[in-house]
């Protein structure tokens, strides 16, 4: 009994309590893991292989990212040509810094990031922070206030921020979500390094770096590396570094041999119904449902394809 | 030079950009590194042995925790006896769920809880999920909104959040924070089970479970812990667990082998411009000063006993 202590966090129970409920609401949001079950087909949809790549340990082992071209359209061209080119092949995670990023790159700059030798991919890119708030597609705004944004929701199953006044939207940094490493000029991240967010959102970074993408599958195998005991938690010595075979464009692998995956839309009645379940969650062990949701506090549940 | 990318994220550097900075600011608050670094002895203080203990492993190494008897004061006393009756030795880590929680404990639930086994401890404890705002000491109040509190802000070193119009105020679950697992009924978390947050902060079980500290060194030995693959991260087989040598209270140390640690008073001058330094962070690399701050995104500073 003792082993299952904080156990309901996480699963759905049967029999919600109503004991807490707020006054107003007439009955409490069905438990998420019960939205998932009932979800109709039409509210899933598979990865597209053209905005899915994989992160390929040399250990044999697959992360697996989903691409935003509709934030990030040169970075995210720029990884598929890079992935394709075999930039990636051989390199390393080469850094862990605990509650904020890991990354994988090319620690030592051995490779030459021209355009020529990256197939096409260009060395210079345009600082993709944010976008335009217009023809962004449906943007499915949280109903609570957010400490960074004047909106936070959804946009095409990534986290994202908005600012109608500002005519701007950006993509935000919750945990898992892939970030591209750059200097301090603002142009200076080709894409040859990668990180992903592997702690408290560091929201600050917002709209001050290129967000590509999101991990949909694999981060836990990403965010136990050993911390690096380097300045900024890179590792010290080269053989710290842990290999990576490359990246492949999911499009790219035989289809026998690509993940068979589809996340829940965003945009869809089912997805409304896993953000009321997680403001007021209604499984037994809550005493205190929160009524409120941050951003990154929302997930988008993930299935096998059917 | 590529090795360095997105470094100046936790670097501060020399020169502040002012290049966007917020117009009504006169100028850059200065980068954290610097307030540290100009902080008066006094702006410190040493961590008091009776309130912190050390998780220690059984490589040897040790995770420190400052506990809050401001804030729980029936769980601290519990886990003060169960450390000193030995409850906790050769126990294990239990349970590392990716983004949410690291816990440990007795999993078979093979030891007594009872107030004789427990040399004085309690088998069953009020519900310390909140407290009185009344009589808690400085609440250093951050300016910026947050999704779930009326207030959020600091009190003795601990990330605390505060209503004043219900009188109550209660710890936050940023990383780090440590808790008591506990079973559906709110009663059954004697203490025997603990828990540190590893990733987005789940503020959803704010003032639905006991936290009774924060670990201040030590939390990447435990933030990497493989994955559990059982349900909610517990490991599946016994041999996956990763022992632990027991819990200390530092005050039953001998003086030469405690950790020798001071924290920033978090009702000083220095953390004030900490906080201003979260808010807008003025080194080079940042083209987009937030302006805003999460309470878990503002570190309490650290350093070796002077």
């Amino acid at each position: 009994m003792r082993r299952l202590a904080i156990a309901a966090l996480a699963l759905a129970l049967a029999a919600p309590s109503m004991a807490k409920a707020p006054a107003h609401k007439a009955s409490p949001p069905k438990p998420m893991a019960d939205v998932v079950a009932a979800s109709p087909a039409s509210d899933w949809r598979p990865l597209d292989p053209q905005n899915t790549v994989y992160l390929e340990l040399a250990d044999g082992h697959r992360v697996v990212v989903e691409l935003a071209p509709a934030f990030a359209p040169e970075h995210v061209a720029n990884i598929r040509a890079m992935a394709r080119e075999g930039f990636y092949d051989g390199l390393w995670i080469e850094r862990s810094q605990d509650n904020y990023v890991v990354q994988w790159g090319d620690p030592d700059g051995k490779k030459p990031l021209t355009h020529k030798a990256l197939g096409g991919a260009k060395s210079k890119l345009p600082a993709e922070y944010d976008r335009s708030s217009a023809g962004l597609g449906a943007f499915t705004r949280l109903p609570d206030p957010d400490t960074y944004a004047p909106e936070t929701g959804f946009v095409a199953g990534f986290p994202a921020a908005r600012d109608l006044k500002a005519h701007k939207a950006w993509l935000v940094h919750c945990y898992g979500m892939v970030g591209v490493g750059r200097d301090n000029p603002p142009d200076t991240g080709a894409s040859a390094e990668l990180y992903a967010v592997n702690g408290q959102a560091p929201r600050h970074l917002d709209r001050n770096v290129a967000l590509v993408g999101r991990i949909v599958k694999g981060m836990e195998l990403l965010s136990v590396m050993p911390r690096g005991t380097g300045a900024l938690g890179f590792y010290d010595k080269p053989e710290q570094r842990i290999a990576i075979k490359g990246m492949r464009v999911a499009a790219d692998v035989p289809a026998a041999e690509r993940e068979k995956l589809e996340v829940m839309r965003t945009d869809s009645k089912s997805f409304a119904q896993v953000i009321a379940a997680r403001r007021n969650r209604s499984e037994t062990w809550f005493v205190h449902p929160a009524g409120r949701v941050d951003v990154c506090n929302v997930p988008v549940p993930l299935r096998a394809a059917r």
